[in-house]
């Protein structure tokens, strides 16, 4: 345990790099919880997990992600000489997955991620040079069934989560795209669309103005395009207007076909129509998006701005496969939902796995302490035994700070009775319980308390 | 999408570094599952879930496993000048997290970790560059209520996992160390142990020999120490053996009353006998260990070695802070583990998450499918919808290659009466539901299915 270096133990100071984090008890017990219902609710629509690497060769990702990811990528030269870097996204490492074992996996694939990836950029408030991310994407398809799925999936997921009020707003890079040809504009595309998607931060006002000095559109062109925002009403509504202004244009056409089917799906199979609105202004800065697009919105913290965004696109893996890949995913922003569910009260706040914490009283007692635990448990009970005879007062303190809700005590004159102390955390009420009758009286408590709890 | 060198997309060959893997579904819904039954089992005993950064500052690292984990470092320096390297196990990691957080966290604390570490081993097969490790600790108590709960800990783990039979084998390190001093051997220790360690593999002849070329025992102390390989019986006749062998030494005993608490206390919770056996020659290389050792066999797999293993120390992070830190945890082998589970058949094969396939049979009844669909799911039952309408033959091969257990089939003939085909992929049975007890009728089939799984 000494360094090659120091013969003697050197006392080194513990430190974490800038932009790095550990994760402490309550942190992740919320993020645990949080994955878990992700997964949860992918797995109920059929999608599977996979994983890859968190080192990939450097030409793998280079490029992918334009020059500021490059120079973000922590790169560097492994032993055996081969330039490598660390995964800054999970899409690439799929796309590069798809195309080695398509064969073998097959289409439609539909398949989720959860991993770590690492970004260099500058630390600032929220963000970090490590952080998880948390994708599902279903490939090989252009079925509008898929679209239709991917936002049923982004809806069922925050609604499992507890929100109480979200908005996921809809658009098709379609009715852009169809937009823009209407105008003569479709050279122009990526520069309106980068314009287009501050209408949120920077106003209509600004935004026209920058369609015309920075992307070189003149009046009416940028009024055409702003003329999206402004369309109002249902999704039915609004499809219908586009309809007739974008008769011309099949691209166009397909766009709002498309979305039709998707709200009717939507009607049909009952979900909160306040929840689903189709935002024909929104357009998601990448380029990669050709169809639907996603995003969501916490509506009691619209500020944090969108959690869960995503899209369909064309061809996932043209860099490394010549098969084309159409496909249609989402990715959840794991560390921007943990802090928006902790300042909306979603998050416990509790240190423990386990509501009960059995004291150790008396420590001739161990075995007895430690077997009771394990029938606890074995009716699905999570215990702790304190593991050694400390005052009461020190193991209740103890208990409080984790938030148990639940301290079993006994001494010689419990056990020569056989009888237990079960005292409630939150209450400070203490009763006595006959040893065959614990199980029965925790679960009671337990029920009581969960449902007393904020 | 392309790099700024070449305008128009250079196809790049898709590949993985040398000793790194990517995981398919089959295998990562088998990863899945351990590492959820395996976080039950520590959640179950009050462990909480930490989480530490994949980079550290490399002097953290450094020194802590010796010169050739030194060497099998991913090291390098970053954009900010920094000598950083990627974990090369959990327990580094966690002796800095304890230094820094101990005033937060308290003790004693008891962590579960689950996270992948990094190691330019020489790959070989079942040794990857990249695997992940699940440890679980108690730090900051000398109980033996721990050493006991982390026995308990290892054996519902196991029994959880569905391992028909498996083997703790147990020791303490003062027992060895009270020997040693009988036969005035307490500065050979570490040789001693290393070539003890080696029992299994060469021989009680060849230890034997070893200790005296090596470690420069003479006979009759080579001869003494072999002869705790020979003890035979119970634990409490091995224990009754030793206590009249080593009566002279304060450490030996101490070690057998650490050992007698614990199989009492196993007797006294009901677990099995014959999985929990006392040991005395095993010694677990690492010098890191001061007490009570633990080892986990599969009987139906002894050549796999251990598949679970740990032991009590007296301090945790000596390198990193004053306060004294002991502690006692276990680290399971989940990738040898995952091996054996397949060997064994304890894996299903499946790679799909659904056990329902809703098959596309007419496009304009897309709504209808995706609706079904979210009925099963709200009563729990996982389903998924192919997307797009292919021949019916097709997507049932898709069914049954992933193994999904029932398929549901509708066409404009049941849309019209209200009902549905229920195929039954594994005995290929059809029959027809109507709609209203379409939910009915699935629970059943997929009762009667997972009834029938091998």
């Amino acid at each position: 345990m000494t360094s090659a270096e120091s013969p003697k133990p050197q006392r080194i100071k513990p430190a974490t790099l800038k932009g790095f984090r550990d994760h402490l008890p309550g942190a992740m017990l919320a993020r645990e919880q949080l994955i878990d219902t992700a997964r949860a609710v992918y797995r109920s629509y059929g999608f599977v997990p996979i994983d890859t690497p968190a080192l990939e060769y450097s030409e793998i990702l280079l490029g992918k992600g334009g020059d500021e990811s490059d120079k973000q990528l922590f790169r560097f030269t492994d032993q055996g000489q081969r330039d490598v870097a660390m995964r800054f996204d999970l899409t690439v490492p799929l796309a590069r997955y798809a195309a080695m074992h398509l064969q073998e996996i097959g289409t439609p694939f539909k398949r989720y991620h959860v991993g770590t990836v690492w970004r260099a950029e500058k630390p600032q408030k929220g963000r970090y040079r490590e952080f998880m991310q948390c994708d599902f994407d279903t490939i090989g398809t252009t079925a509008n069934a898929s679209d239709i799925e991917t936002l049923f999936v982004i809806h069922d997921l925050f609604e499992r989560l507890g929100f109480r009020s979200f908005t996921i707003r809809i658009n098709n890079r379609r009715l852009l795209n169809g937009l823009l040809e209407t105008l003569d504009l479709t050279d122009s595309a990526a520069g309106v669309l980068r314009c287009l998607d501050k209408l949120d931060k920077i106003g209509a006002e600004a935004v026209t103005r920058e369609l015309q000095t920075a992307v070189g559109l003149d009046a009416g062109q940028a009024a055409g395009v702003l003329a999206l925002a402004d369309l109002r009403g249902t999704p039915v509504d609004i499809l219908d207007q586009l309809e007739r202004r974008l008769t011309d244009s099949d691209t166009g056409q397909e766009g709002i076909s498309r979305l039709r089917e998707l709200f009717d799906a939507c009607r049909r199979a009952g979900i909160d129509a306040a929840r689903v609105q189709l935002d024909p202004s929104i357009a998601r800065g990448l380029d990669y998006y050709t169809g639907t697009i996603y995003e969501t919105f916490l509506d009691d913290l619209p500020g944090i701005g969108s959690v869960c965004s995503g899209g369909r696109y064309d061809d996932l893996a043209n860099l490394f496969t010549s098969q084309s890949l159409p496909g249609v995913g989402a990715s959840l922003g794991l560390d921007r939902l943990l802090a928006a569910m902790a300042e909306l009260g979603l998050v416990s706040g509790t240190t423990t796995s386990a509501p009960v914490l059995i004291v150790h009283f008396d420590p001739a007692h161990v075995a007895d302490y430690l077997a009771t635990a394990r029938r606890l448990r074995s009716v699905g009970v999570s215990c702790e035994v304190y593991p050694e005879a400390r005052p009461l007062g020190k193991q209740l303190k103890y208990a409080d700070r984790k938030g148990f809700l639940v301290a079993l005590i006994a001494g010689a004159d419990e056990f020569a009775t056989g009888a237990w102390q079960i005292k409630d955390l939150r209450t400070g009420e203490q009763s006595e319980t006959p040893d065959t009758e614990l199980i029965q009286a925790i679960t009671q408590a337990l029920e009581t308390e969960t449902d007393t709890r904020p």
